[in-house]
Formats: structure tokens, sequence, C-alpha cells
């Protein structure tokens, strides 16, 4: 197991403009490519995720620290986290246990509003 | 060209608690899976979307509706509209015209913090 870290994290977290401050994480499945969720994180969320390698966000409806899968199994071990342009927004690439969707689907995104075919 | 309508839209623009709330959209492209960026909309940026078939969101610098590549070229298609099951984001797969990041880079999302390879 190898571990790079290509930008300082205490760079990263100067991108939170408070220790409440929240930013949106996209969430991939790293082999499917499948988006499967999104999620806040806070600073400290950031952090663990990064010292523990399982994604770790912060639950807006219990306000706490939320590690994904701690009560379902459903865990998700972080590959690769990117962030963006901006640097107000990040992507965690995941390996997926289980499922990612409190409703059992692989994904959350499984309601289509709109599609269009060839 | 079919268009296919899964749920009411009508339902949807309800997620939103005014005129002025922002719902995150993930976006994705639909060829290569690769998450292109990560934007916002209100009411009027999801229906533009929608009605139009170009990816239209609002910008929260300029503080306008911004239909995405207007000025750049770098357009993108929508393909679908997908939202969580907490109703409270948005996926867009788009065919990508050009890049996403105002940078020249394909997708936003290149700067890694932190990798974990095998």
């Amino acid at each position: 197991m190898t571990v790079r870290v290509n930008a300082s994290l205490d760079q990263i977290l100067e991108s939170f403009e408070s220790e409440d401050s929240l930013l949106p994480v996209v969430v991939q499945d790293h082999q499917s490519k499948e988006v499967l969720m999104l999620a806040y994180v806070n600073r400290s969320a950031l952090e663990r995720s990064v010292e523990t390698g399982k994604a770790t966000y912060w639950s807006r409806s219990r306000n706490e620290l939320w590690v994904k899968g701690e009560s379902s199994g459903n865990i998700q071990e972080i590959v690769e986290i990117a962030y963006d342009c901006d640097a107000d927004s990040f992507l965690y690439r995941v390996n997926q246990k289980g499922v990612a969707c409190h409703t059992g689907k692989p994904s959350c995104f499984f309601n289509i509003i709109h599609s269009r075919g060839a």
C-alpha cells in the first residue's frame, strides 16, 4: 500500500471558511465509475476520511460526523480524493462495499426526471 | 429523438424551497463516465436545462443564469437528468463539447489531495 499526497491537506482545509462550513462531495465508484451519491464534509470529516481511508461525511440531518456504512456495513474505502478548480467541492473515488443508497439501490441517483435517446 | 419523462418536473421543482434556493448538480460525461464538474441550479436553471437540452446552471459568482459553454462553445448536451433519493441533488449526464473546465482541463477535478494504490 502506498499513499501519495499531491497537495497539502492543510492548504485544502483552508477552503472551509469555518469549522461549521460544509462543502459538497461527489462520490464515485472507482471500478464502475457510477456516481453513487452526493454528501457534505466539514474539515473534520475530510481529515478523518484521509486519516482512516473510510469515507466520512457530515450528516446534515443528524448534525454529526458520519462514517458511511458504520452501522450498515456498506463502507466506502477511499481510493482517491480530488478537489475541483475552485477548491469548493470534492470527489471521492471509492470501493463501495454493498450498496451506497439507504434504499438498497446501488446508487442514490436512481430517479430519472428527463432522458433523451437517439 | 425521443424524450421520456419518468417523474413530474413540477414535483421535482417543489424540492426547491424558494426561487432563490440552489441545489447541487453533479455533471458526468455520458460516454467516459468521468465526473466533469459540480455546479448549482435554481428552479429556472433546471427548467431551462430540460426545455433546451443544454446544461444551464446558476452562476454564484455572476449571480445569473449560466448556459454552460454559451461563450466558450463548450456546451453540454443533456442526455439524462436524475435526482437522488432525498431529492436534494441532481445528476446531469451530458455529451461534453470541448472541455468542461475553464482551465482547459477535461474535468474540473484534476487536483489530487490523496491517493492510495495497491
